[in-house]
């Protein structure tokens, strides 16, 4: 077993302590406050990511933490855990099941992992660095669109949300170009999009102006299951960066791209 | 126990075994085609409404039956079961677990009861005319937006896919103005977006340009949880009506009725 096997078999222990955690504040009930960003959180988002912590310190001493609750720990180790415990916050506050854990170790800005926790669909998707990517036990390989398939706009794209293109500046007119171009697009508010594209069940998704602990995981599950990966937009501000991408099936992740940066017909032809 | 009553034990009976017909063939494995309007069908599809027809026949042999996959059987009996057997075929096919059974019942045009079945998620909602709205054993009341909160935009509406605003000629200006005016819209495929306004999950869903079928039980469902149900086009085709429906939370529903007449500002102020 390498080093980073037995990082990975870490990391599920931690998922698997959030899950449990998560799981029991459910059953119980919990109380729930507003940010001052005006989202949501429980105190199932603040004990999981706790019990992480602490599990994270003890094994592994060295090694720095940032996370959406309590922030940074030890800056500058040479690994570094990111968490978000409860992704879709809302979601699992109102009883729809897509909110998920998500959970990602860099060695500097290299992504060496990263685990995908959906304790409401009972599902984990998890991906380490050179080998492959899994829903459960079944290793996910995205296969691309056949090069002699024309992009229609019939291609099954996700999108987040209209108003996160609305954060930190108007970008909406990026979201209703997406949105007329591919009339089939889905929107949900969870790394569940990110889960369904390495798996293929949707075709991409453009994922707008988030944190790092939102695309922790994101870009070595797609990667990992074949996928293209690539960040549209990377910007700063006092909370740190700001991350847009685009993750999928490589021909079509390269034509949203195009399509962002105004090299193509801004609607599939 | 009423008449009615005994038609709801019977309708549980024929979701169960839809359930049981889509769970198996789902285990086994499937064969899938396209249908003339290029939508999805599967080996499930057909079986759950074969067994369907065949349990109503059995049981009430005097019953219209509607049907999405074998269409009407005895046009104008007294009473009317309407089914579609599995709504969000491709979503069953792709492995998200959104797809469900919709079952309802009609006496002439009003609805007696609906049930919409989820054996993805281990969940049912159930109504029947007079006797109140279910998730499994859970009664469904929607609160209504209380009149001293405005209404922002910051709401949390679904929208059937921009797609279904392009059948049967160009409505995509609606849902843009829809898309733009709660910019935290959510997109599903499915009657899972019916199931979550009747739980309140979701402040209201705006449904276009579906078939009797796809919105068999989601009038009583509505209804009965204390939610308001308007249908806002029908129109006819060859195959039938055609019909679009907003429903959810009262005062959210009329606004969002007001803006589709442009009888309101486009856009929440």
């Amino acid at each position: 077993m390498s080093r980073y096997d037995a990082l990975l078999k870490d990391a599920h222990e931690f998922a698997d302590s959030c899950r449990a955690i998560i799981n029991e504040t459910k059953a119980k009930g919990y109380s729930q406050e507003i940010k001052l960003d005006r989202s949501i959180v429980t105190a199932a988002d603040k004990a999981a990511e706790e019990r992480f912590r602490d599990a994270v310190m003890k094994r592994h001493p060295k090694h720095g933490i940032l996370g959406e609750e309590f922030g940074e720990h030890q800056p500058g180790a040479e690994f570094r855990w990111v968490i978000d415990p409860i992704d879709g916050t809302e979601d699992f506050v109102r009883g729809i099941p897509s909110y998920g854990t998500i959970i990602g170790l860099f060695n500097g800005e290299t992504p060496i992992l990263g685990i995908l926790d959906f304790p409401g669909l009972n599902e984990r998707y998890y991906a380490l660095k050179g080998g492959g990517a899994y829903r459960d036990k079944q290793q996910l390989k995205i296969v691309d669109l056949p090069t002699s398939q024309k992009i229609t706009g019939e291609e099954f794209l996700h999108i987040t949300p209209r108003n996160s293109f609305l954060r930190y500046g108007d970008t909406g007119e990026l979201f209703d170009v997406l949105a007329k171009g591919f009339p089939r697009h889905r929107i949900l508010f969870t790394c569940l999009s990110h889960a369904y594209a390495a798996s293929g069940t949707f075709d991409a998704t453009v994922e707008w102006n988030l944190r790092l602990w939102d695309l922790a995981a994101a870009q070595v599950l797609i990667e990992e299951a074949g996928g293209a990966y690539k960040i549209v937009k990377n910007e700063r501000d006092k909370s740190g960066a700001i991350l847009s991408a685009v993750m999928g099936k490589p021909r079509l992740v390269q034509r949203i791209v195009e399509m962002l940066e105004g090299r193509a017909p801004l609607s599939p032809p």
